[in-house]
This record gives C-alpha cells, sequence and structure tokens, in this order.
C-alpha cells in the first residue's frame, strides 16, 4: 500500500496523479486537518507531526510514503528519513519538481511559488542549487551558465483556493501582486510549490504568459515516481494491489470529504481518527 | 493575575482594553500557535485544546481566565467552566457583545461577523436569542417586538489582516462581498465576532456607513468586567497587582512577537512553550 500524508487535503493532487499512472495498488491518504495549515508552523513542530504521521502510516501497513505536502516534504522530509532508516521508502514532493524544472528551464531563471512555511524554509532554493549542476543544461545561446532562483510566498492562495474562489476577481488580483515580481525577474519556469496551487493552474499560466513553463510539484512527484520503480523494482513489486482507497482525517471529517472530493475530483469520504 | 488566551495573537485585542482600564494588574497571555487557527477546527478539537490552555494558565496562577477567542469562547467555554467549577472564573467575549448588542439595537436588526468556525457554532445567535428578553427594550416606533440575527461568516479576514492588508483594495472588495447581505437585511447593529475584526474596525465602518453601530467583542469583554468586578469584589481583589506582563506561544515566538506587537499596540515578545 501507498500512503499519502498532508496537513489537509491539498495532497490529494498528488494523490490523484499516482492514481492516474497506477490505479492498481492499494492507497491510504492521512489529511493532519487538527494541526493544519504546516504552512503556519515551525520546522520544530512540523517534524513532530510528521513523524506522527509516518507512524500512523506504516502502522496501517504502508510500505512506500509520500509526503504529499510542499512545507513537510522541506521541514522534514531529513527527519523522518533518519528516523526510519528506509524502512519504508519515505518521498517528498520537492525533489522531483526541482529536477523537472532544472531540466525545463531555458535560461536558467527559475521561479518558485509556496506558502510561507515552504518559501521560509529556503528548501526549493537548495535542491535546485544542489541539482544544478546535474540536471541544469545551457542549450540556448542566452541562457545562464548558472540558474538563478526567485521565490514568492503566497499565503493568500490556499485560503482562497478552500473557499472555492478559483475565478475570482480577487483571486485574480493577488495571482498579479504575487507574481509581479517573478515576471520582472524573466523567470521561464515556474514551480508551483504548494499542492493546493494545481487548482490555480490556468489562472496562473494566464498571468504568467504562454512563454513560462508551469510545473506542479504534484505532477512532478508522480512522474518521478515511474523512474524510481524501474530503479527499485523491489519496492514497486512490494506495494499490494488491490485498488483499494482508504481516506483518514484527524479533524472535521465533513470538511475533509467536502474540499477533498473537489481536490480528487470523484467522491470521496474521510474517516476520523486520533494520531 | 489575570490569564488570556486564543489560539494566536487575536486576543492580544482584548487585553489590549483590559489593560487600558485596569494596569495594574498583572497579566498573562497564551497564544497557542502551534493549533492556530481554531477557527477550522471541531467542537470537539477545540474543547481539548481550551482545556490545556485553561489548565497551563491555571498552573501559572492565573485566578481570572479570559477566553480571549471567540471560536473557542463559542465552543468551549461550558465545557471548561464544567472542569474547573469556578475555580478559578472563566469568561469568554461572547455574551458580552450579545448584551452589548442587545441593549444598542435600535431596530432588533442584528448582524454577526466571524470565522467559519464560529458562526457555524450559531452561539452568537443562541445567546442573542437567550438574553433578548432580558436586555433588548424595543422603543422605536419601527422596532420589532423580536429580535432578528443575520450571521455571515467571513474566512478570508483573517488572513488578511494577518498579511497587514488592512487598506488593500482586495480587502475593500471582500468586506463589500461579505457584508452585503448583511446591510440587504438593514442591520442595525453588527458584532464583531472575531478577535481579528477590530484592526478593520474603521474599514467595516465605512462600508456598513454610519446609520450602523459596530461592536467590538473585545471593546465589550472589556466593558463588561466593570460589572462584573462589581458583583464579585472578592474576585477582583483576589488579582495581584504588580503591573507585570507575560507572553507565551506555543509555537513561532518570531512571528508571535511580530504581529503580536501589531495587534496590541506595543512591543512584545512571546516566549515558546509547550502544553
Amino acid at each position: 500500500m501507498i500512503g499519502f500524508f498532508d496537513s489537509g487535503f491539498g495532497g490529494l493532487t498528488v494523490m490523484k496523479e499516482y492514481l492516474k499512472k497506477y490505479p492498481e495498488f492499494d492507497y491510504m491518504y492521512l489529511g493532519d486537518q487538527a494541526n493544519m495549515p504546516y504552512g503556519s508552523h515551525s520546522k520544530e513542530h512540523v517534524n513532530k507531526l510528521a513523524a506522527a504521521n509516518v507512524d500512523f502510516l506504516i502502522k496501517k501497513g504502508c510500505t512506500l510514503i509520500i509526503i504529499a505536502c510542499n512545507t513537510a516534504s522541506a521541514d522534514a522530509l531529513r527527519h523522518v528519513q533518519q528516523i526510519y532508516k528506509g524502512k519504508p521508502t519515505i518521498l517528498g514532493v520537492l525533489v522531483p519538481a526541482a529536477e523537472e524544472a532544472l531540466r525545463k528551464t531555458r535560461f536558467g531563471n527559475i521561479g518558485v511559488i509556496g506558502t510561507r512555511g515552504t518559501i521560509g524554509s529556503g528548501a526549493y532554493e537548495r535542491e535546485l542549487n544542489k541539482y544544478a549542476t546535474e540536471f541544469y543544461k545551457p542549450t540556448e545561446k542566452r541562457a545562464g551558465k548558472t540558474i538563478r532562483v526567485y521565490s514568492q510566498a503566497c499565503p493568500l492562495l490556499v485560503p482562497l483556493v478552500e473557499e472555492g474562489m478559483i475565478k475570482h476577481v480577487v483571486t485574480r488580483m493577488m495571482l498579479r501582486k504575487y507574481l509581479r515580481p517573478l515576471k520582472h525577474a524573466h523567470v521561464d519556469t515556474l514551480i508551483l510549490g504548494c499542492t493546493h496551487y494545481p487548482l490555480l493552474q490556468k489562472e496562473i499560466e494566464r498571468v504568467m504568459g504562454k512563454q513560462v513553463q508551469v510545473i506542479s510539484s504534484a505532477t512532478a512527484a508522480a512522474n518521478a515516481i515511474d523512474d524510481y520503480f524501474e530503479r527499485h523494482p523491489d519496492i514497486k513489486n512490494g506495494i499490494t494491489t488491490g485498488g483499494t482507497r482508504t481516506y483518514y482525517t484527524t479533524d472535521c471529517p465533513e470538511r475533509f470529504s467536502d474540499l477533498g472530493s473537489r481536490f480528487l475530483g470523484e467522491k470521496i469520504e474521510g474517516e476520523k481518527i486520533e494520531i
């Protein structure tokens, strides 16, 4: 079984991409609503919460765990990997998005948007710089020799998405405000570093213009798994296949089911549990 | 010592009103940032958090505790009062605001704005109807015989205030959107049922117009305490007077100190603790 967790229902955009590719696997999703939003918590606190979530998913039988939350991936991936030492495998959503951005950028100008927590952690900038020599191959004439990363926290986008105000004029205004510095910096590639943002992808693409490639951390994470399974067939073969899907939430099951259905694109029901 | 708690720094708007009236008392404030925002949690979860906060403040020596959060007052006041049975006295911010609205309304049309949690609980409507016969005295010719309550959840106002976007065009647009149904219902009195909203009071008054009386739950709570002390001089005399102020937060002390200073109107520093 593959287990996903997030502070709410945002991570369902990641699981959705997995379901498209591998519908045969058993899936479990844990939304830690009682402690949402991770984006406004300290690294230390997110570490504690992430470890509790991983522990729950392991006890339920998950053999591969995806941290389907950018803030938790930024703050806590290494922390939980160190605790569990590869058993089970725990993956985040940051590295796949960073790699895809490095492969796709034409001039080396990469933008990242996310919550205060994700942007404040500097994790995307760190990962992008770390993997730049491996994945960034400047071919265009005007491309920079090294990459430049422009980050922008967009704290209002999560509440706007959760209010269903996707096409509202206020959302358009906030997007223009947040994205203006990235446009001025001529970013050619933009990472959506928050699992809520795929719901705004069309609106973001409209503001950024056609020449900018928008990379969703949800899609990037799902794309990276093919390659991962090829390199680790044992992990793939260890995942149970029954096509089951189980949803848990630590608070407000009605809200989880309601918003979760919108994020996943199909009707789901979350069972309330304590961890 | 008087203890206040809230899910964040919003409750400082309540404490600020107390400080103006009784600067001689010792004060303690606990911002439960690790579990913010209470407005999106279930009643059951808020009960648990409120009890933990009260417990902490009692152990620190508080003899009067104010739940300086509308959501926690709505969900958990009775719960913690039952646990501690009057020792110490625990008060909320809902009843004072409801009483003041009932005394001031001219025609009996009362509006309430708050978080999803506060509005969804129906607590203001309940308290207003409960105390209506005692405090609502229709004198105007066109006044209704009974009151009518119009409630409106305004989930985006808290993030907008926390982003410091008080005078931003987006905030004005959201206020117009949220307040439109209340204007259409001809409310003559409007309760600001969230401790973040006093920072938007001028903007809200501008949208509602001069004929509408705006009641802040923070000011109402502080006004009600004079009367309470008169009826309970023993409680007043039991509060230590040294003029000390202590601030605790369960997460992100920098953010607490930064935003808290803005809410209180003076520079403060929050010490991080676990509860």
